[in-house]
């Protein structure tokens, strides 16, 4: 049943980031839900391209759909992509006690992972084996980064900075 | 000399962050300043209650108010206030090697200081006993969470989830 629910919330998720690449921007989509209703109270995708802003990442988009909140320690968010140290840091901060992860393959590293688990949150990854939706999340982010590196690279805020020291 | 170079940029966050409480926003401003021109590239205030959007505190403000970057490897960000997971999330992900801050006072722990400097940043605290802006930034936030305990927690995200273990 959760998987199926996993499976539904990803594909709204990933029909955003394909739309948003359709638009010549960043495949990258966000839905986040409430757990009372099992409702998206947020939804967006990636604006770097669109809006010239380079903090509307997915995750980030969805935020600000859902707008102002007392909290939001009964949400779940969905993100086509492993979720950057911005986002990351958004979840931890606003309390998001769950996340759903479609593609975290196409990621550089788990750090941002152990970052939100070492703060007690639930991070599920799909699993490819078993969700189309994570298939194609995969799959949609592989073609992004094979047609864009620079994009790609941007989005991710340009790459680490060598004067900072390894993490 | 970097005193009064700090000086100068925390005093224009200062500006942006008052004239956001005048507003009857949270008045917290920053300013992302170029190392090599040492002139601003990006300055906002924090947007909860203007745009209600609750993504916008004043150093995304300034990363949006910046734009599209190659990268912000040369690069400081001043804040009038302690950035939390979200803003010290996005400075880790966008390389940004320094930050310095008007006022940790008002701030509820040092964990945000702690995460970037595990990773190599340069997070510089203005000592109120000799930076006149520091003391009006530390007087703001302090005047900001007497008149208005609530906005303060919502914009910190609603506090912290109970569901979650203590990190």
């Amino acid at each position: 049943m959760t998987g199926e629910i996993h499976e539904r919330h990803m594909a709204r998720a990933l029909e955003l980031a394909a739309g948003s690449f359709g638009d010549g921007g960043c495949p990258i989509g966000a839905v986040l839900v409430d757990h009372h209703t099992g409702r998206a109270i947020g939804e967006g995708h990636n604006g770097l391209v669109q809006e010239g802003n380079p903090i509307v990442h997915g995750e980030m988009a969805a935020l600000r759909n859902a707008g102002r909140m007392r909290n939001r320690h009964n949400t779940t968010m969905y993100t086509t992509l492993q979720p950057c140290f911005m986002c990351a840091g958004a979840i931890v901060q606003f309390g998001i006690p769950r996340v759903v992860v479609g593609d975290a393959e196409n990621a550089s590293s788990n750090e941002t992972i152990r970052f939100m688990r070492d703060r007690g949150i639930d991070v599920v990854i799909l699993d490819p084996g078993r969700s189309a939706a994570a298939r194609n999340c995969i799959e949609l982010a592989r073609r992004f980064r094979e047609l864009k590196p620079e994009l790609w690279l941007e989005d991710w805020g340009g790459g680490p900075n060598p004067a900072l020291r390894a993490t």
